[in-house]
């Protein structure tokens, strides 16, 4: 695993404002944890209001913070004056997303002016075992000089 | 577009009954408004708290309602007694996913004994026109004579 | 199914002569049979060589001609003075790639700046009868003002 | 990385014997230079005939033997009297593939009954220095009791 220096020494104050702007994560309790150069963690404590059909984590709560994990990650390695977008993603769920809480962790496969391709794996944590229950290969798309901020 | 026939009469009551179990379609608001052979729609209305750091619905919703949509469009072809699991999606995003609703429109591309593959559209509509902001495809597994409830 | 307007009016010859330029469709016998704008259909005639280990299609010659095709839908779309490169794909296997024939068509599905989204279907012809064995979903990027050919 | 215990004692003969009955595997003199448990290497050099229009390795050649690589990690694990298929993989271009010889390494992530997840990555090796040139993430389908040969 490739280590990666941050562009903008303020990398993490900006990610996390932005990752506080999202109205998503707020919904599903989601808690930006951990906030490294590549590198990310998002959590999510279970809640019934987050289920899939058998009562488990719903693979759209899987998805939405394995994605958020991704782009930050790549976002704490972009200049200070950037955004990211997600270009696409893809999702394999290997086991019931079950677990007092739901961990995606995310890092920077590489690198690129212009797309960078992250790579997180979703965990489930139970009594302090955590079981690998989804993984995420992702394109995300830095764009220079743009606001991360809407236009409202 | 291949036209599909279900082999339960009572497949719409049963996949609706599933999505209402849902925890996470009631907590993004999402309804399921289609449900034919190998067909469903799922939609959601734009609200603050389903949002990404720009304003725009988060990807996440695209992706946690087109996974729905997918998984219950595979509901539709299967036996009574069986129940759905995603085993992986991939989710290109076309363009901002922005208006007052976004609409997953999800369809059984080929159905298979174990697996059965779909694709989703995701469209944002804004007064009365629909933009194309997502694009799913899809592998769901059919699991013959397992509950669709949870153990609990 | 939108229809796209070429900016080039030489489209064609371009994307004919780059495919001409890749050594591997050359050496699985693969043929470029139809060039519109935002759509293109390779094919590729059955041969031991080609084979997997069931003696089928390889799933590697379906990938290689559908991302092949896509790559070509978007360059069909993209400035004379351009290039293009794949981001990524996803093929999904839908039935044993079998037959005297492999074809694979290609669409844009959301023609971009920077990035083009493309589908393509492969089909396996026997005897007149095609059977849909693959579908793919592909991120182009089209590099403008770079050079298609190799810099030897 | 989780280490895998074969099943079979005789995987690699197994494995080795499937792989030299792939038709396309020789036509682009592709080796499997490794086996273990949940792990394979498939190696292949550079040709001209291998290539696509710039003069690089052609996405296809990636695509193919990292998809064979995965199917034979995923090989190496079933019961003797098995066959593997690729449901489906997503292979995301990181650089261009260049070099003397292209590299791709499989993993399983998880195995499952039915279906395993396997990674890959490629790289192109050039005097001595791989660079990683692409990453796919597969799905394979285990059949047992399933014969590994055609039925011709």
């Amino acid at each position: 695993m490739k280590s990666h220096i941050a562009l903008d020494p303020e990398y993490a104050q900006r990610v996390r404002e932005s990752f506080d702007r999202q109205g998503l994560m707020r919904t599903l309790g989601a808690r930006l944890v951990e906030v490294k150069p590549g590198l990310t963690e998002i959590r999510a404590s279970y809640r019934e209001d987050l289920t899939q059909q058998h009562g488990y984590f719903h693979g759209g709560v899987c998805g939405a913070i394995a994605d958020t994990a991704c782009g930050y990650a790549a976002y704490t390695l972009t200049a200070a004056d950037a955004t990211v977008l997600t270009v696409e993603y893809k999702l394999n769920m290997l086991a019931s997303a079950q677990g007092e809480e739901l961990i995606a962790r995310a890092r920077v496969v590489r690198r690129g002016r212009t797309l960078t391709v992250c790579t997180a794996d979703v965990f489930g944590m139970q009594g302090g075992t955590e079981t690998h229950c989804a993984t995420m290969l992702a394109t995300i798309m830095c764009l220079a000089g743009k606001s991360d901020r809407g236009s409202g």
